[in-house]
């Protein structure tokens, strides 16, 4: 039988919502190991919506549940609606709307509030001793619902990668431990279950990237 | 040296622009190759945008220039801009925005027009013999810009690919040959140097469907 996997996303777009390559890539390593998933976002609008090829916030308004069904090719359920008795395992895939929408990372850093769908989520699974993945940005959740938790989110002696100093800075505020690894390593904390990798937090070509989250999927796997 | 790629997109998301997962695929294929990618979407207004979730049309306007730098994490250009000289290969992922985009298809079938910019690309690598890539519905546009050519959208004798049969029939009608393929295979056109495969037109497991984009950027690569 294969794993029940929710997948949470944020959003469709590495600047207001999901980052669209680390989410792509969960599913298709999801699906080569035979699990089963289930697609969810909050059902709440957008911090704001970014166009993309300037890099700048528009006057739009968009739903994260309505632009995450993008890439569930419309196959997913408001956040309200996850039973963690009918899953096995969850991941959040990363991008800025992890930052923006799952939380206020993005503007509040360590001082951020958590949705209360998210924090549900995590804190549902982790009494279960369910295995929760996250990649890139998305680790600053577990360190805000779980002090004490070890996450990474990269290597912050790599030039390529500015972000990740101040957001393990953060991290480490939090009271949690803050891991260096490598785009095509994770690191497990055993404890909480919680598998984490850097992804595009690491300036790294997107196969390794790719490669990376298939090593998180298959952690977290392992662990259901 | 790497080859030069240019990857021409129609927005993002399956039902109104490029099918994220096709477009995400590519691009891991070809980073992994060692290939230099550019990014292309022609900037012009979507036919209309879709509410992924209700799978229905919204009043919205959308660009799929600007759309389309979702995927592309902003580095994108207008097709128009497209120089053929600077490029060994082109690819073109599917999902409905291709049909409703790039050319009017989903509306009209094979009397349905080419968007301008779109055929200028596919004319001009078709003259220089560079090859070109396209997967799920795409294979369309080479079939009304090279009446004559080869192309697969799938098999159309598997009870689990509705919309095969159909497009296969269009895809005659315009004096092209439709090949049947499964969704781990490519067909080569070697005369036209046209690769092809079905990817989300056969209703495959997400990773069968990685694995035949891969093979077709393999297939590509090697014509280039």
């Amino acid at each position: 039988m294969g794993k029940r996997v929710a997948v949470v996303l944020a959003g469709c777009g590495v600047f207001d919502g999901s980052e669209i390559h680390e989410a792509s890539a969960v599913l298709v390593h999801l699906s080569r190991a035979g699990a089963t998933v289930r697609m969810f976002a909050p059902n709440i609008e957008q911090m704001h919506v970014v166009d993309h090829l300037k890099g700048a916030p528009t006057e739009e308004k968009r739903n994260v549940l309505v632009e995450s069904a993008r890439l569930a090719r419309g196959d997913i359920h408001d956040l309200s609606q996850l039973d963690v008795k009918q899953l096995d395992a969850v991941i959040f895939p990363g991008g800025f709307g992890v930052a923006k929408n799952l939380c206020t990372w993005a503007v509040q850093g360590k001082d951020c509030s958590v949705n209360e769908h998210v924090r549900a989520t995590l804190q549902a699974f982790h009494s279960e001793r369910k295995p929760i993945g996250l990649c890139c940005i998305s680790p600053v959740l577990a360190a805000k619902v779980f002090p004490g938790c070890e996450v990474t989110v990269g290597h912050d002696k790599d030039d390529r990668a500015p972000d990740v100093p101040g957001t393990a800075e953060g991290i480490a505020q939090l009271g949690c431990k803050h891991v260096c690894k490598n785009v095509n390593e994770t690191h497990i904390d055993e404890k909480n279950k919680i598998v984490t990798t850097c992804a595009f937090m690491c300036k790294a070509p997107l196969h390794e990237i790719f490669d990376g989250i298939g090593a998180m999927v298959q952690d977290v796997l392992k662990l259901a």
